[in-house]
């Protein structure tokens, strides 16, 4: 992305900034956020930056991704450098593709931009790190967020990830206004799947107050969940080693018959 | 990871030093790096590291992944500080399964030590990153190489992404070796998916030889793929944006009706 990217042409760039910590954040996304004016993102991932004094920093809240994407294509029309920050990655259920969207039903001009996107470490790449390898085969990653598709096509993916065999990432499990959707593709697959299938939780991967905790299918429950929570259900060969005075590992092996 | 690892006594930290160019290495894989004194990796990534005079690299061929860890394991018991390099993110496809496997095969002072994952971009994420959005929905990430899990499983779990209406990532695409299977996945897709499903690949990403292409389904080959590629099939609502002068943006969108 580095060469398209011109210093004093407007542009917009949609940058990961990985999970909690600078330490996850890439030099490439350090980078593009200093080449920039105007930082664009939802007011917490905009805190963890250190901006310079010619930096504006526009935070928003995190339900209106259309309208700041939006807002960020105007100003990198009208001449700015514009950063559009996201946490984790910017494709995996963030930004990248909200930016890609009002492109494409938007004014030609926009068309004509430079636009760029930086990849960062995304949630479920942390939280694996943290507990061994449970994505170390076949994986799917699921947004169980019901407010921009059915929740039919959820339990459809889920049947889809059932039949596959793949172990399963839950992106946006729980919040405030979506309290029951983990519980119900808990529910769901517990009349799928084993009930000793492991289920992994890492809740703030990558910041101090991280936590992670594992309980059978058969236990799993929506409990100390909410919208910076990663939950991973493992396939049929997903296993636990456990550790003396050590946190298990969880794992899923290459190998499989 | 980091408060885990004490200097001075034996570890083992599998790194994920991810796509291409250092630009993309997180400022916590560079430092789990120059925190061992024993490197064990492929050569090619590396050939990628700038290692220190007390440093020692142990390079392997791609293939001995489990005697390899096993090795580090040995190594890491013995007192040694030891780091396991694996381009981008360890636990996709990579190095952090392997060791947990050995870990959970060997010896039980294995599962005393100090062992580590620190995770990287993975190569799905920087091929989406560089051609728009197309992870930007649910998606699944499947290995293509049957060297480990038999033919009819790849068949199996590509059904059930159709099922599922997942973007599906392919990793270990074609190689040498394994000259069919990704023909073979394309004609298993074709026979089941519409003819313009969009496909992208993405050659050495984050390389200066980088290269990107993208095909309508009913077209898409295997030429020009190899272990160096990752190939992206899109799903139903996986949308191509032609640009004036520029490369298409491929983005799949967050509202799926």
């Amino acid at each position: 992305m580095c060469d398209q990217t011109k210093k004093g042409i407007g542009h917009l760039v949609v940058i990961g900034i990985g999970p909690g910590s600078q330490a996850c954040c890439t030099p490439q996304a350090q980078q593009a956020v200093a080449d920039a004016t105007l930082i664009y993102g939802y007011g917490p991932y905009l805190d963890r930056l250190t901006l310079a004094p010619h930096q504006q920093r526009i935070a928003s809240d995190n339900r209106v991704e259309a309208q700041r994407a939006r807002e960020a294509l105007t100003q990198a029309a009208a001449g700015h450098r514009v950063a559009m920050v996201s946490g984790g990655d910017p494709g995996v259920f963030a930004m990248a593709a909200a930016v890609c969207e009002q492109i494409d039903a938007g004014p030609a001009e926009w068309r004509t931009l430079t636009v760029a996107f930086v990849p960062g470490v995304t949630a479920m790449l942390a939280v694996a790190a943290e507990c061994g390898a449970p994505l170390g085969h076949d994986f799917c990653a699921i947004s169980l967020s019901d407010n921009l598709k059915p929740w039919t096509t959820v339990l459809k993916r889920l049947d889809a990830a059932v039949a596959g065999d793949f172990v399963m990432a839950f992106y946006n499990p729980r919040s405030t206004a979506r309290p029951w959707q983990l519980d119900a593709a808990f529910d769901h697959l517990r009349a799928r799947l084993p009930a000793d299938t492991v289920v992994l939780y890492g809740r703030a991967a990558g910041r101090p107050d991280a936590r992670y905790w594992v309980s059978a299918l058969q236990e799993a429950s929506s409990e100390g969940v909410d919208m910076a929570t990663l939950v991973i259900v493992g396939a049929n060969a997903t296993r636990v080693i456990e550790r003396p005075q050590r946190q298990p590992l969880v794992y899923t092996p290459r190998y499989q018959p």
